[in-house]
């Protein structure tokens, strides 16, 4: 998904504020990063932006979604442009099972929310389960924009280990017992088992039968949200959790990434008690999902060779991971890691020790690169010597240029850690890194 | 707004709801009506429904619209289908201040948020205010979908009397003196001065000036929701209160009545300070507002004369309030009262002594006409002689037909009135009327 917008620069809560003291509580858990200002620049042409996670939607044929959009105001415009259900319109709720039936699962439409976005399923699904002080388990890194959810109702966020494999079983085993022992209630486990914004990794299908049982004895939901899972570049879809437990499990889905995101169309599949909820919570967030958007991605599954535009994204996007990979593998010093994932849009690079992401990042905008410091990705302040890299948007050449800057920025910071040790605490000051003040 | 939608049936939670011990403790404010069901069956064609507050848009000229889309897909594409701004589109949020300049309101599009219908204003200003317990001045009745918002955040709603010319600025001042007197903390007074849902009533000029001074005395924040503003019948649009102070007040507005509601674009003006909150509520819900809507909004604004559209809308809304004012004059029992609205969409109806609107509308719907009892619109019982009838969708004649119905209706009511008296503890049964069962 997208994070980091920058419409808005960040400022600390001002004593200006004439409403400071009248706000939510949840409001706290509501603060915008000190790094948006940054990305205010980084938005900049001159800079290669390796941070955003926007799809590159240029390959989507524009004479077939302006015709399937010019017939549907034609034929339907009065339906389209009326309100709709709350829980979304039946016809692209019956597509959406197809879509889901790529990755295994079989869901009756009546059991799918649509959403604005799948951002705001998992809004909707924090809003149904959790009080304030309820734990939520999530990857560590997690994405920052569920974080921030999480934050906004008041959640504590208990990161649990990956590996390549993805989310390590027995790691969340040991957050399950630490966090029950601490008489402290879980209400879900937030996972992302494909292509893992921002780790990359995927998790192997043993594991999701492990982990879909681990849930299962300890009562615990799942929340499987999978944006990715059909941009795998070189094979076939893996699975679905929600494939193999219809109990227990909410999956969120998106046309975000497989078509484009300007629409806003997402979608949970929800037990059926639970969609019933979901869809009150709709209702009262926006009384219904747009209806323009839905009927529109409905009229383009129907009229357009979808899969067959998806495998073209799943090339395009191969090609310039590979362009990543290849960059990094030229240019990065041997004292950097990172993983090769096999779809989606991001690697997860780890500096050497002692070399600080954050602080680095104003030096790598100078030098017209940005990414994502790792930090953002946790709820707790890891994360520091992390970052994450997306090969989504840029051009294979522009990607090659963002990496030969990133990598003239670590060898100045190695430079200077061999000169003059590890200057972390000089030259961040206290209390800049914080934990939490950047999971947006 | 549209309100009480009929997607899913009326439940009671179940005790076979495995997840029941689960939800948030905000789901108990969460519950479908169980005047739902009734709803479902009364979507029925056969049936005339007085009930929904869906506006006629079979006046919007397609060709137009279809035009402006197809140009918009044609020449902006890749950035109509992409992630946008959290606080909305700023080319759409410059015409939304033209359109706010109707109503006197000066305000610069940096304090324009976006939002996914004004009832996602809601839902984010009050994400942003309150914490559960606090509470809520409205007026009495008050739009059904805003108590429903209110509920879910564990908000109070204090309803302050209305009259003829609207809040009656001395019941507010009780209201506030009572509440504060609780010790209880009043964040907002919500109130709809324009052509009220569900009361027809619009705030008299004086009294926007005297309600804006209590606020500001009291510190009271005023949530100012105007859907209708510009659907006046008779004259020219009253000035908004926003337009009589810009502190202290959000005002929100919406394309819902004024176009179309499909696209589910609304949004609030906001002080600076709140307008930073309610960006970042709105990223935490849906990363941004649909851009396609958007866009294709201010394509629409553009290229057509939407004020002329505006003024067909009046012109057909009236001969369809005229069509009710005048069927209810011929053929209502002498003991039955409205009120004839200057602009919008609805009639407030009381029923003489002793008939109740809520037991009464399983017999309607026998009779195929529908309506919404009084009761959905307050959050404390009352309003159980009273319904709101909506003239917006059907013809003229239909609207005649369901009127002559509806009197068929109540004068079969009034016979066995006559006949049994007051039959209501008879035919209701005990806790149908419950308090707060009916707000969707």
């Amino acid at each position: 998904m997208e994070s980091l917008p920058s419409s808005v620069p960040a400022r600390h809560p001002s004593v200006l504020d004439p409403y400071v003291d009248r706000y939510a509580a949840r409001t706290a858990g509501m603060t915008a990063s000190e790094i948006r200002a940054l990305f205010a620049v980084a938005s900049r042409p001159e800079v290669v932006s390796l941070a955003g996670g926007m799809p590159n939607i240029s390959g989507l044929p524009l004479d077939v979604v302006g015709g399937a959009i010019a017939d549907l105001v034609a034929t339907q415009g009065p339906v389209a442009m009326q309100y709709g259900s709350g829980q979304g319109v039946p016809e692209l709720r019956e597509q959406i099972c197809e879509v889901m039936r790529l990755e295994g699962i079989r869901a009756s439409s009546d059991d799918v929310v649509v959403t604005v976005g799948s951002q705001q399923a998992v809004d909707l699904v924090t809003r149904v389960f959790c009080d304030p002080g309820d734990v939520v388990v999530c990857e560590a890194p997690s994405y920052v924009g569920a974080l921030g959810v999480f934050k906004s109702y008041q959640c504590e966020v208990v990161h649990a280990e990956m590996d390549a494999d993805g989310l390590v079983p027995q790691a969340l085993r040991n957050a399950i017992r630490a966090t029950k022992a601490a008489g402290k209630t879980i209400k879900f486990l937030y996972t992302i088992p494909n292509f893992h914004n921002p780790a990359g990794v995927t998790l192997s299908v043993e594991r999701r039968h492990e982990i879909v049982e681990i849930c299962a004895e300890e009562g615990i939901l799942i929340l499987e949200d999978n944006p990715y899972g059909l941009l795998g570049f070189d094979r076939d879809p893996l699975p679905a959790m929600r494939s193999l437990s219809s109990d227990n499990i909410i999956y969120l889905g998106s046309f975000s990434k497989t078509f484009a995101p300007g629409f806003r169309v997402g979608w949970a599949l929800a037990p059926h008690s639970v969609r019933e909820k979901l869809v009150l919570a709709q209702e009262s967030a926006t009384l219904c999902p747009p209806q323009f958007s839905q009927m529109a991605i409905s009229s383009y599954l129907a009229v357009h060779d979808w899969q067959g535009q998806i495998k073209q994204f799943r090339e395009m996007y191969r090609e310039r991971r590979d362009a990543m990979i290849g960059a990094l593998s030229d240019m990065m010093p041997a004292s950097v890691r990172w993983n090769v994932p096999d779809g989606g849009f991001y690697v997860w690079l780890t500096l050497p020790p002692g070399v600080n992401a954050k602080a680095m990042l104003p030096r790598a905008v100078t030098a017209r690169v940005a990414y994502v410091p790792g930090t953002a990705f946790f709820a707790d302040g890891f994360g520091s010597s992390a970052m994450r890299l997306s090969y989504c948007y840029p051009t294979p050449e522009r990607i090659r240029e963002g990496v030969r800057r990133l990598a003239g920025v670590v060898e100045a910071e190695l430079e200077l850690l061999d000169t003059f040790g590890d200057t972390r605490e000089l030259r961040l000051g206290a209390g800049l890194d914080n934990p939490g003040t950047d999971v947006r």
